[in-house]
């Protein structure tokens, strides 16, 4: 499936990419079957404006390249210092003994020694990272390819623009799907070849890899937030603008490479924490492995039924105007929710045996496969997909209700059906049509570059009025998309958490014993921490920036005029520097934590800590994205005039007006810098603090030791 | 000790009572020894402005005191329904009976009948709520007294007007603490004539009275809230402006009246819980009513203790200019707590056995006492001021982290010591500068008042300056205050809390149990839901108020000149609508979460609701405070132009001042009227929990038992 799901990307590039950037060429070299009734073409024989939008789209994929590699390259010895750390304290747990051990959970069986573990798992923790590393440079090549294109093809029609934005999108989704599937199965395949009958080991140690996917991630969102709202103050995309390069490259850097690296993140963290909870069930000590790889034989269906469906998206309708393209994203987001329901259903049903039994703390919980946990499972997806889509068009703080209780749902049902594992597989089940959601999501910011393009290159108002029709289009099921993100990460942090408690040998995680009440208050405390860092980041890096600007409208003569150059890359160093920079206290915070309060509080209070985090890290997710979204719904609803109310408020520059953009600029920060980040925090915490519970099991707590 | 604080209250009024509002004299009757040396009187012969002053605060006090007794209707209804689900609720338990039955926690004792603890409960519930509506009132009466004086006073100089705010403020603070004090003691008193040996029962029925304070103060709180934010929109003590007196009247409702129903229902439960904890422990089964009453005895103690500071206060140090103003209010708080700490060692030492046993969830605990838990005490003291201290300077969200920390050293320190007791008398330990904490809290509004009065009685600039001058001074204190509040709150619930869960037969509270992990999730989100709820009544009452003024404005001839009256009573009437009308949704939101969850989710999801509003409700309280304060003092700082770079932003009406009273205007709601009632939310939801739980632990879990 994976191999399908990158065949079918190449050939999804490999169309798009006959859209030649550089020369006049009118066929986009795709069966087009679009009406434009009432389109025109706008331009298409203008050659030197084709030549500059190339030179444009030149410059934007070079700083990228460069901002990406100078940003791996602190990465990179981040992963370093990580990983010796990982062998480290895991290898300490026995004395970094090479003697193999009887298992924990299945004691007749010897298992592989510690020492195995620690070098498996920091070999996970870096196949993870790189992965998620591949994801975000992946993605942001393809985006940084598409955007131009897209700008072109704009020209004919949106019809036609829409097209290449989205396919770029779905080549992005399925590439991601299928290679994030590709290399855990190759790596539980390559550690079998050592681990052999030890399951509990194997399933241990590539845990790691759901580390190094989610660590890289939180990096990628917070660097790439930080840059992108650097440079997001002024008039965009007016080629006089010096920031203009530099917010651009912001688009592709935050919501593109991010925005891989954090899906690869959460989709291994998720079928980890679903593979580790089976591995110590009876799935693993009866090495039942069909019933074991369960999580990922959904995973691939996942990416089959959404190939399924975009073939469908594409062909089947015909989109004729602006108005069409939000109803037909998210009809393709109700297919394939629709289509895995009924997959799932079916793949349950063969891959599990008629009865099983789950490690549920120490007991064991029967579960009987009459199919109920797969109508879990199902149940969960649907309301997953009906709170996000009410989430979607809230508008304010008060929409943390609904997608709670959703949750709340979800998790009661899951749990009291198949414990932890119930809501592993709820996580998974949520995140099965990644391909599809990562094509919708990446379509924003590819029509976001593409409008920039247009300006900049000089072309014709109307050309910048479709790609703007695009943007807007996906902002709902954008949204629709950060709900999925944020209710996954809910179910996927619990599931981790709960796989944490078994690993560290807790046997109840009780709310009135001091340990864990002051890990319950200080971990609700950390996404506030968390997001004053990141907003102040923001605050600083946007500073810097605006003072740079004024500086070359000051002293380069002609700039405001047009008939100069600005000085671009002395921003886009602005914002490079400022996000690497202010990167690392945030991304400290995270990684530090769990590392902390393991060693010097011990296993209760971190699971305290766990759960603080996840409880209150949800409602900031929750409320920062609504408000933020809220906020900037009113300032384009007032811009765009669409209706006699918003006339009324508008026009752009009256008093209303200024009022939202105030709210905008309050907003973005939240939305787009500490929102997307705080998901990544508590599932990071969760799955951190799952690699390293041996080790804080065995000499963690070393205050209260002392006291 | 009740008794001398109410003696000392009322020999302060009449002292201060001795300034006459209504004819010009000038003695202030209080024995002054303060050096003025760089102020002159300010036109103390204009016996016309006497008399304008006084006709003012003649309005202001009337419409207040109908605002009251309008509230207080409504109130009296909730009371009456409440009462009667109380008896209903609680009688049912045994069905009932009125047969007498073994005790729960000491098995060869005969307890009376469950029929007596509702009846008895719903006593102290009515007790409760009217001592609250006194207090609440009988600061409204000084306030609205002292208001007058104050600007009166403030015409021969800052000192005097000084010395009467401050004294009203102390009026207020004794009268109530000693009030609170004496009806608990009355209250034990005569239930115990019918208890007799049944401590479990008496002081079980005793913790009513603390759900009683704590719901008028939710109402009062809300909706004074909504009521001084409605009106506060505009140039502020402007005669012109038609809300004028209804924002003045604001000032009243929401500081004065609903701080002192709040910080009564705070003292009430934080007593109660101690009294609860220590009646299932050594003391109770014991009998030993000596120990039994230790946390009467310490608030006693508060009292005479805070009398000897605040004599000290206003004789001893001479205040010379405004500078000392603040240093001085600080200086009252350190020695009230040196004082307290020596004060509770004491007691503690001599009241307690050296040896005693406390219940610790089934277990006993037993603690000695050799001082640790009085120096524990003590620490939690010297912990909550420094902490209140940074709180009070903090300018912004991050500033959740330390008083987190501090909150969770307190707690882990007192629970290690004396388990929920230590948490419970550690709350006490906050509460017993409450005369002193009160004296501070009261003195700003009141002088705020001063100010508005002086203002609208066309008195000179100069006074204004000096009753501005004042207010700013008790900034900083009020938000010491508001730290106390919010870290007393946060001790105070999870005592109950603790109780709640002994109450309810619960064995542990285990977060990964489906139950108590949705009540957690569900209950992080309820700050949110009420501040949610709170910030848009706010909002939409301060829409109607605007079009109101903007109404009278463009109807009333000659109003905008000067020459014309505007038409206060149709503002008032809008400020008591809205806040009668707008403080239901939030108030029943509160009220019937612990009875909905209760009944139909069970004891165990209850459990994980008041966690979860609790440790999420502390950082929305202390970030909401924090925030409100910054977006403030910003706006002041700008305003007031003290030094170059303040200079630098302003002055009045440039972009950076309309920012920061944008900023302002954001933060307004969330100061001063989400923040300060969530503080009641998670104290209330405890309380209320704790007083149904024989109820729901019969009856309760209603749908889990359907399904």
């Amino acid at each position: 499936a994976a191999l399908v799901g990158i065949g079918f990307a190449l050939l999804q590039w490999l169309l798009f990419s006959r859209v030649k950037v550089s020369s006049h060429d009118s066929s986009n070299g795709y069966k087009v079957k679009l009406i434009e009734a009432d389109e025109e073409e706008e331009g298409i024989d203008n050659i030197e404006v084709s030549i500059k939008c190339a030179e444009i789209q030149h410059a934007i994929s070079l700083v990228n390249t460069f901002f990406l590699f100078t940003e791996y390259k602190y990465l990179g010895i981040f992963m370093g210092v990580f990983g010796v750390i990982i062998f480290l304290f895991l290898g300490s747990v026995k004395g970094f003994s090479t003697k193999s051990e009887p298992c924990i959970y299945n004691q007749e069986n010897t298992c592989k020694p510690a020492l195995a573990n620690a070098v498996f798992s920091t070999i996970a923790f870096l196949l993870g990272a790189l992965t998620s590393v591949l994801s975000g440079f992946l993605g942001m090549k393809i985006a940084t390819y598409a955007n131009a294109r897209t700008t072109l093809e704009a020209r004919k029609g949106v019809g036609k623009a829409f097209i290449i934005a989205f396919l770029s999108g779905a080549v992005m989704g399925f590439l991601l799907a299928a290679n994030g599937l590709l290399v855990l199965y190759v790596s539980i395949y390559l550690f079998k070849l050592y681990y052999g009958d030890d399951w509990e080991g194997l399933y241990e140690s590539i845990t790691s890899s759901g580390l190094g996917g989610s660590s890289i991630a939180l990096f990628g969102r917070v660097g790439g937030g930080i840059y992108t709202k650097a440079a997001d103050k002024y008039p965009e995309d007016d080629p006089r603008n010096p920031a203009v390069i530099a917010d651009n490259v912001g688009d592709n850097v935050g919501h593109i490479a991010g925005m891989g690296s954090d899906l690869f993140g959460s989709y291994a963290e998720s079928s980890c924490a679903a593979l580790f909870v089976a591995s110590i069930s009876s799935f693993g000590i009866n090495h039942d492995f069909t019933a074991m790889s369960y999580p990922l034989i959904i995973s691939s269906m996942g990416i089959v039924l959404c190939l399924i469906t975009t073939v469908f998206a594409t062909d089947m309708f015909e989109i004729k105007n602006v108005r069409e393209i939000e109803p037909s994203l998210k009809r393709q987001l109700l297919i394939s929710t629709i289509l895995m329901t009924a997959g799932i259903a079916m793949v349950s049903f063969f891959a599990w045996p008629s009865e099983f039994t789950l490690s549920d703390f120490g007991a064991m919980k029967e579960v009987k496969n009459y199919c109920s946990p797969v109508q879990d499972v199902a149940d969960s997806c649907r309301i997953g997909a009906a709170k996000n889509v009410i989430f979607g068009l809230a508008l304010g703080y008060k929409y943390v209700i609904i997608p709670i209780f959703a949750i709340s749902i979800s998790i009661y049902v899951s749990f009291s059906l198949a414990a932890m594992y119930g809501i592993a597989v709820a996580a998974i089940g949520m995140l099965t049509t990644i391909s599809t959601g990562l094509a919708i999501d990446a379509y924003g910011p590819i029509s976001d570059n593409a409008g920039g393009i247009a300006e900049m290159a000089g072309m014709s108002h109307k050309i910048r009025e479709r790609t703007d029709a695009l943007d807007a289009a996906g902002n709902t099921t954008a949204a629709i998309g950060k709900g999925f993100a944020i209710g996954s990460a809910a179910l996927v942090s619990l599931a981790l958490f709960g796989a944490y408690v078994s690993r560290a040998g807790i046997k109840s995680v009780d709310v009135l014993t001091p340990k864990v009440f002051i890990g319950l208050i200080v971990g609700a405390m950390l996404p506030y921490w968390f997001s004053a860092m990141t907003m102040k980041s923001v605050g600083s890096a946007a500073l810097k920036m605006v003072e740079e600007v004024c500086r070359q409208f000051n002293s380069i003569p002609g700039l405001m005029e047009g008939t100069a150059k600005p000085e671009y890359a002395n921003c886009v160093k602005i914002s490079t520097d400022a996000s690497l920079r202010e990167m690392i206290p945030p991304g400290a915070l995270v990684m530090l934590t769990p590392l902390i309060v393991g060693t010097f509080l011990g296993v209760e209070t971190l699971a305290g800590v766990l759960a603080g985090s996840l409880v209150s890290g949800v409602q900031v997710a929750i409320s920062a994205s609504n408000t933020g979204g809220a906020w900037d719904n009113a300032k384009k609803y007032i811009e765009a005039g669409g209706s006699e109310h918003a006339k009324s408020l508008g026009p752009k520059g009256s008093d209303c007006h200024k009022a939202a953009v105030i709210g905008d600029t309050i907003g973005d920060p939240l939305k787009d810098t500490s929102g997307p980040s705080l998901n990544i925090l508590i599932k990071l915490m969760a799955v951190e603090s799952l690699v390293f519970a041996p080790f804080f099991a065995a000499h963690g707590g070393l205050l209260f030791k002392f006291i």
